[in-house]
């Protein structure tokens, strides 16, 4: 990639520190030697699990986002922990809000959801040999456990109904591997 | 989807307001009738677009995002401007960022980036026959032309180098689409 693009940060201002996320303005100074502000949100970072505990199944669960004011259909995900590896942290995520357990994840792609504004990243972990067990949401997380064949899957994609950026991505990706269903 | 998930704000106290984004706390109602607090970023929602200038490569644009602290490879975007119709941001966003105009623009998804913390949505438009003209970025927007093909495309959404979440929606949507290269 293109480093004759990049901004230097002169100043970093706290605005705010909340629970989940800070939120600092930052000056900077332009590739042209200009300078400008920048408005950022600092996020620890999530993982999102799409999980296919028989083949053609994934579980994804049902969930009101306040920011949002929408019942979202996502995949299961959750924010890290200080020092949590993503792939212990997609593991306690899964069994918190699914009950599953899985034998094998693996990473399918890290990415920034809002680069315009924010430094969330999502890790998002394929996880197969999945064992049941009982969800333990945390005592504010009020989700619903949904699984979704691939042809739901593919029907929600093609008819805009998927809202949510994570679930999206994970959902085209398992679409696109062998042996799935007609798009 | 199941509405008995529902959070009902109580109160909302505005933190900071910005140049593109304002910070507040919200009082919730949770369904088991407990209260909490969520912090919300208000972001006024932006466009993104996959425009193919010719059959199997799309136009991107390598841009530093101060808040990853990384220059990504995205496809052309930007956020709505008051009272804006989607779909011309869409055309506007295109022509300053490319220089190209788009006869045919049709809706792929509109999904929340960051539905944990922000009501930003992306509003994804696929463009397709373009006319070539002059880049006229914002002033304080730093963006080099990047056009990529359907095999580069794939080979960085599988070597997990696309960082950016709506481009990589865009991406996989785009290699799923008939006449894709392989995967």
């Amino acid at each position: 990639m293109d480093n004759s693009l990049q901004e230097r940060v002169l100043e970093r201002t706290r605005v705010f520190s909340g629970r989940m996320i800070q939120l600092e303005t930052w000056r900077v100074r332009l590739p042209d030697g200009r300078e400008a502000g920048r408005e950022v949100v600092l996020h620890p970072g999530a993982v999102a699990i799409l999980a296919e505990p028989e083949p053609g199944v994934v579980l994804c669960v049902e969930q009101y986002r306040t920011a949002t004011g929408e019942t979202l259909l996502e995949i299961p995900a959750g924010k890290l922990e200080p020092g949590e590896a993503p792939a212990a942290c997609a593991m306690r995520e899964l069994a918190e809000e699914t009950g599953y357990t899985a034998e094998t994840l693996t990473q399918i792609a890290s990415f920034f959801t809002s680069p315009g504004f924010a430094d969330e990243q999502v890790h998002l972990f394929y996880a197969t040999e999945l064992t049941r067990g009982d969800a333990h949401p945390d005592a504010d997380e009020f989700v619903r456990l949904r699984p979704v064949t691939k042809d739901e899957a593919s029907a929600w994609v093609a008819e805009g109904r998927l809202r949510d950026a994570k679930t999206l991505v994970a959902f085209l990706w398992w679409l696109g591997q062998p042996g799935a269903a007609k798009r």
